[in-house]
């Protein structure tokens, strides 16, 4: 992981000579400003570590790298507009600097973007990414629609839960490292194994997402600890621990929903969770799939030395404080 | 055109194996919902005709024909919900019957689909395939962004608005019928040529629904008539009159965008626009187009009989009476 900047610059300029007219400027603007915002640029990264993985240059995945990019930044743009989010990475979102209607529809283009990019991949490999690509872009709509659909539910259960995380954020990251196992014509079983090794880094990173919203240091937190619970929001921390409450606590549970002070409101339902298990159990399912990942790349049929820059991405993701 | 019932049996059969799934419902409801609401199915019937006038047989170009329809589906979807139009083909839209979030959505997933659709086509003409449908894609996408954009707009130029209806509807005929040569193995000036007929051939559709609005006979126009006039809306009778008008005619072409009396400001109106040469100088326009339709079809190096459907076609869609 040393070499991370070349990564990123190849990623960078790639995105930088992306087409985007001046004209329509309201379909276009929004596309040129939203790209900028940034971010980790960590689903690039994936597709160009696929494909070395597999023997092949960082190179020869870079567009499909990038439409993977463009793809996850389409979806935010619909995201934040369905979500109603004034802000992404500290800026504003575009339904809110431009409008709805742009919001919509410059999404809308950006999507049909990624497939420009993916068409860009050698030919021979078009069918199988396509095929993944589009798989996996439904996937990340229909998670997208479980998410709202939970927020009007009261009996979600945790399989719904986490199969509703897999879909919106985690097979997409199995879908940036698969697509650059197909590029380096990697065999089927390898294929189904980075994907799962991604899939499963994805679950258990987003498993320590809802941990550290309630339980990470304050000083060192980017936002807000406790904002999950001050909003009631349906997380795997706030499930585990309805699961594992007797009718007195969850009668606590649910007075603490309607709670006005909000310092009491997040400390009390901090310790609850901690005295009922809910923590402990979070971490163990966080546990168990960083394990279910590391198995499956274990299990590819390339020599140690070259996972070694996958793992230490894992461990980087995973490596967040509480 | 004999057996046009044949093409719209083989295309509503493909429709109806479109893999909605059950769940989650709020997502895919929408779209079984809306792709039987039915239409002239217009779209698909020329890719077809297309991939037959190559002399290939129409289940060859059946997937990509619906993928022009689905994709057609998810930019009404889309746009119903930009116009904030509550009604398509007399039933309620998306975004109304359900919410904009869901019409946001479940768009998105019937785009993806359209390119799943597509992906089955031959592996060899995928490339080609994909490039003009990614192209043309993003065109409609432009054409609307102009489209509202208009709206605010007092400075359209009469060759702005034919490149947004170009743009908007036109491209994507042009597409049908070029996607339906491209599955042929038609050349690419054949393929060029049947593309620029489904491109004129729309442009002087959509002047005619221009026409008709103000000029159709009231008892068989299916709408009312007179309303673009009574909504203010910008469109080529307007333009041009407006071009052809002098200051005191413009000056009562104001008076008449405020005036209450509805009967007679789409009275007036309309016979303002005859004075003016304006219903002459867009029929002439539409004429222009529809003889550069038929000249492109003229050249394609095909016998004349072949080209029989697609004039049948065409004059069908002109047909309608003013």
């Amino acid at each position: 992981m040393n070499d991370l900047a070349a990564y990123n610059l190849a990623v960078e300029q790639e995105i930088n000579e992306i087409d985007f007219p001046l004209y329509p400027s309201n379909l276009y603007d929004p596309l040129r400003y939203f790209m900028k915002l940034g971010g980790k640029r960590i689903r690039p990264l994936l597709t160009l570590l696929g494909t070395e993985l597999f023997g092949n240059n960082k190179e020869s995945a870079l567009h499909a790298a990038v439409a993977i990019e463009v793809f996850h930044n389409f979806s935010l743009i619909h995201d934040d507009f369905m979500d109603e989010a004034p802000l992404r990475r500290n800026q504003e979102t575009v339904h809110v600097k431009w409008n709805n209607n742009i919001a919509l529809l410059s999404g809308d283009v950006l999507l049909v973007k990624a497939y420009q990019l993916l068409a860009k991949q050698k030919n021979e490999h078009l069918p199988d990414l396509l095929h993944l690509f589009n798989k996996t872009a439904i996937e990340v709509c229909e998670g997208q629609q479980m998410d709202m659909d939970f927020e009007t539910r009261s009996d979600v259960s945790i399989v719904e839960y986490v199969e509703m995380i897999r879909l919106k954020t985690s097979v997409l990251l199995g879908c940036a490292l698969e697509m650059g196992g197909i590029i380096a014509n990697a065999s089927a079983s390898d294929c189904q194994l980075i994907y799962d090794f991604g899939q499963h880094i994805g679950i258990a990173f987003q498993i320590q997402d809802d941990i550290l919203d309630l339980y990470a240091n304050p000083e060192k937190f980017g936002k807000q600890v406790g904002g999950d619970v001050i909003a009631n929001k349906k997380t795997l921390l706030n499930l585990k621990a309805f699961e594992l409450a007797n009718l007195a606590q969850k009668e606590i549970l649910n007075q603490l929903s309607t709670e006005n002070d909000l310092n009491f409101k997040v400390n009390k339902t901090r310790e609850l969770f901690e005295q009922l298990g809910a923590r402990a159990a979070c971490e163990k399912m966080m546990k168990e799939h960083y394990s279910l990942a590391m198995k499956a790349l274990n299990e590819i049929v390339v020599d140690d030395i070259s996972k070694q820059p996958l793992i230490s991405l894992a461990d980087f993701l995973m490596m967040r404080e509480v």
